[in-house]
């Protein structure tokens, strides 16, 4: 059976509470936590930085976290973030100079690394460094702006995306985010994604275990 | 008796329990929450941005919440910041190319507007605003970087600053950051300073009241 | 028979009486109104901003106005370009970070979006955005710098772009800008463009008439 | 008799006939006409460049323009507006590097040099240049952003640079821009400036000949 | 025969006998003399300006000079190189709004002209420009970046390079730079390359014959 | 006797014999080797990093070296400069966010600090780091543009500087840069600065000794 994971994005959880939502959400059933870090420069928005992944790890939570940098330029606070505790650090390959140096760097400081697409950006970025992905996360919606739906074209750019992938021989995680909820989770899965984050889906819901649940049952129809 | 203010940055606090973590400063006496925002720009560090302040209105704490923005540019945060529930706005004039025009943005907002100073920045710059501030910041360490202690100086710039404030007869808290602690909170206010943030002198000990009632107690004696 | 679109660029008019220069070229057989949007950092020239949008529908101008924004960033002035009267609003990838977002933003605004690709910007830009696109405008020349003539190489870069048109099954204007004349308008028709842009061409010519019945005589060949 | 400089802003004008309006608002007794350039870079607005200039000087116009740069950086726009007619370039000390080099750069081009002081601008920058300076005009409303009133606080920093001035022996024009108006101009004039910018003043009444009068009736009292 | 060109950077070379350095390699056998230019901005290092060419050819050194512009932005360095004395200069897309423009430039002012690719840029930036190109520059690692090896991965892309300019039809060098050594030069000549950029690996040296002589003869047997 | 320093600025040496270069101008005299660092974006040129310094440090020379950094942002250099065995590093104030953190680390890493001042500058900047000055340079051109002479207002704003300077109590050099020479550094020295560089005025003469003689000569007046 082909291996799903679900990665809530604590942009939506309570912040005054960060401790007991992120357990609270694991306990429900997430795999990964997901991190949305804006720096008012890459993004129109501001969120949070480093010190939130240490004091995550601080209350005691192990389960991977994964770190979504929608800052630019982005060197500087790859150590940062991998000294706070980070699994997973992904990037925009348009906010750096040297992307190829970018992820060598991550790499270098134990975490898996990735690209981040936004919805218009090309595939053909992915060209020359296949083999340094752990992760490709493709924007289902732009990044840093709210009030945004599902961009339909994300499943031909999936399904693409997944024959990159597979005819790399490579194993690399096809990341989604934005818009997923239980509704549309099968339709993304069965374009390629293996790996789904959803922020107010799951932390807009007062049962978290009851959305993961739901979302689970719905990736089972898609690998059944 | 004149009127101290003290105000624990939250950068010091536990982020994984932050709700409670205000909670106890402010029962322990703190009157005022101070946030440092950082946007890996203006300053080598990302902190956080409006959506914690909104976190800490929603855990229904009401005590005024004082935003130094270590950010620039400035304008797109202030209206940000104030609809999540800043009360006080302070920002770097060298971060604004329109000071006084990001000074009425605080004050349209409905918030109280004031100006931080380098340990390096002329208090020139505040010649011709003065009628627009409610505070004026002077900052005791440099911004943004970790491991510094006081600067002695501030002592002789507080000075300055408290003869133009009390020359322009206008109600202006002066406050200071950097390096705040027990052992020398007397000899600043002595200089002038009637806010004072404190961090890690605070939130590192294990009794916050402990230290903010040592801390009153040496305000007192300045006073006396 | 095809539709021709020929939109004379007011760069080149006379800005000291531009109401009548713009109802003269109307006059003369002009279908759109083209606006050459330059702000000396995306390009090393300033040109005009909004203002001038309006001040030419407030003459009551009611041909459509095409907007070439030759501007980083490009976000801000969409709205004040609608507001002002716009009816296209075409922007460079290379300056938004989030050019899914832009697109949408003209649309949401009530404008006709596109992309404008420099001479040596790939095509590839342009697959995962075919469905948000109502113009796709190539320059032929380099924008923002004076005295360049027609690149050969346009000829064929039309050619690809008007099979990816064709391909989409959309209704996309392929829109062309830089060293158009009479002497070369068929060619460029016969390499797939429909929409043309042309600034002293018709605007240093004592007769805007004249010259673009010449043009409209060259594009009938084509369509003949 | 002190001589008293009107200058019209023809951003208030109708762009649709500039011509014919800066024809008019001279015949109606404006000494220099005043150009707000605008990058949305330095402000956030986008207004026009160098070719209006020349657009007005191919009309006919020999009157002194006199060019406020709102733009970051300036010097490759100095040439540029030199070589199109400007009698005046003035910039803000914010928006160069080298203050006395683009100062330079304006005299070598056979203008008139100056510095535009935000409102929250310290007099201390014009210290070093005052040699070098034709013009110094003070903002008396943040430039580029709309609907303000005149800063009360303008009066006593005119004050202070009319001291300045007469201090330096030099023959320099103290000009204000912002929210100047019949009303008001008695007053700002008394206060030491000798050139007044005014844009929607005039050219949102009727007759600008009217308002003209009315200004120079009101200078006439401050001389008497 | 094919003809093979051994261009060592003297960024490795001692620069306080620079134009003796400079004699000796080219009395060793080296065709090129390769610049590395760092401007701290497009890469996180200082290196060496035009000045440092004027000062080869003022010495007497007569071989192209090969100047790689890792800069952004690029125009304004172009005549200044130029005018130094270079031969051949190279710049990064990235580095450009205007990359035909640029690459026109360098033409304009007498120099051959190419493209530089880091690890990660894809090959498709080439498309609409191989008729402005006389080289094509790959980055065997991330250039302005110390202690790095040879990314195994180029020789894939020097594959497709080559293809892509045996099907041009054109006289396009293939430039390559990066851990090029004795050891792997054959290899990556049999990939494609035709003009390889060697530093420390000829620098370090004592005799700097010794290492191109070895070259030469490992390039040998790729032609054999 | 007071002791005056005469500084060669190696920009107008022979880059090609570099080495040679420093050797005579130490033997003829001088004190200190001065570099002026440019990165064209502080100053439109771009001349030489670190590399140079070690260089000249490798070849031997142990005489100080006083570097000029002409770049911008400059504390990423700070640590490059200090490690290649610069002795002083100057930035200039315009050029940091963070001016006393910057002096704080030039410090740290076991330099002399001070900052420079282009001719507009005002010497308010001065004011809260006197403390932690080892050096104050005033420009007495604009740095980084070539063909000016020495400004005559220098000579005023050295006299204010050393009026601060002597009421400080402090060791500070006074340091001047531009179109200095054998007619006017007596002059110079009279309005007190005690630190003198030259470039082209000694390298451009066949007898560097001979020169710097010269100036010696004129400073014996002075000291008279």
């Amino acid at each position: 059976m082909k291996d799903y994971l679900i990665a809530p994005s604590i942009l939506a959880a309570d912040f005054a509470r960060l401790g007991d939502e992120v357990e609270r959400v694991l306990a429900g059933g997430a795999d990964v936590i997901h991190f949305d870090v804006m720096d008012n420069h890459y993004v129109p928005n501001l969120t949070f930085g480093p010190m939130v992944c240490k004091a995550i790890r601080d209350f005691g939570i192990s389960a991977p976290i994964d770190v979504h940098l929608m800052v630019k330029p982005v060197d500087s606070l790859i150590p940062q973030f991998a000294q706070a505790g980070a699994s997973i650090i992904t990037f925009h390959p348009e906010a750096s100079e040297h992307i190829d140096r970018s992820l060598a760097l991550i790499k270098e400081q134990g975490c898996k690394a990735g690209l981040v697409l936004n919805p218009a950006t090309p595939l053909h970025i992915l060209e020359h460094v296949m083999d340094k992905l752990d992760v490709i996360l493709l924007m289902s919606v732009n990044p840093g702006f709210g009030g945004q739906s599902f961009i339909p074209h994300t499943l031909e750019k999936l399904r693409q995306t997944r024959a990159l992938i597979d005819a790399s021989g490579r194993d690399i995680r096809l990341e989604v985010d934005g818009g997923i909820k239980v509704d549309n989770i099968a339709e993304v899965a069965a374009a390629g994604a293996d790996m789904f984050v959803a922020g107010s889906a799951i932390f807009n819901q007062p049962d978290y275990k009851a959305v993961i649940t739901q979302m689970r049952d719905q990736l089972a129809k898609v690998q059944a």
